[in-house]
């Protein structure tokens, strides 16, 4: 997936994840990124979700959510936290999570 | 650049440019953005930036600031504005800025 995520007027939150990838199991790790995009979206207070890879295996991705509550939520979901975990085990060399809350947002061209 | 930024514990501020890239002008585009990487880090306030752009050119680049006041003067620094200008007119198809205070962060291995 690689679109704009169609979020309401601020304040909600963000989490922005910045990770690099290991070599290790392409596959699986793909896998386990669509289920997870489609699991986020099925939680209560998603708002969206926005990501980029580079060709180097260094990523962000931004889920969006109507408050932090939803945020510490999506964190908790069972299935959600064995991917963390074997995100830490095989997928991921290093990464960073940052919770945020937006206070303002604009777009080009104009929504 | 690919690389993770070294932010100092919470609180400070995020600026989310989330974008997809027009095919036009790759290399005047590249150039302008090492050069605003360049100059956003001479700011005062400058935390950090952290950027990715996947192969069909959508791109998600945060940078970090120590307050709102250092990155809306980021915003209005008049090198930048200009390049503002010339994304609009040429580079980005669509882009997306979101303001945001980052309350908590944590990041594997833990630093």
């Amino acid at each position: 997936m690689a679109d704009f995520a169609l979020t309401p007027d601020p304040p909600y939150t963000a989490v922005i994840f910045t990770s690099r990838r290991t070599s290790a199991d392409d596959q699986g790790y793909a896998a386990a990124a669509d289920r997870m995009e489609e699991l986020a979206a099925q939680q209560p207070g998603y708002l969206g979700i926005e990501s980029a890879r580079d060709d180097k295996g260094f990523g962000i991705t931004v889920s969006y959510w109507a408050d932090e509550t939803a945020a510490a939520s999506w964190r908790s979901v069972a299935e959600h936290r064995e991917v963390q975990r074997l995100g830490r085990e095989s997928w991921y060399e290093h990464y960073a999570i940052r919770v945020a809350t937006v206070g303002r947002a604009r777009t080009y061209p104009t929504a």
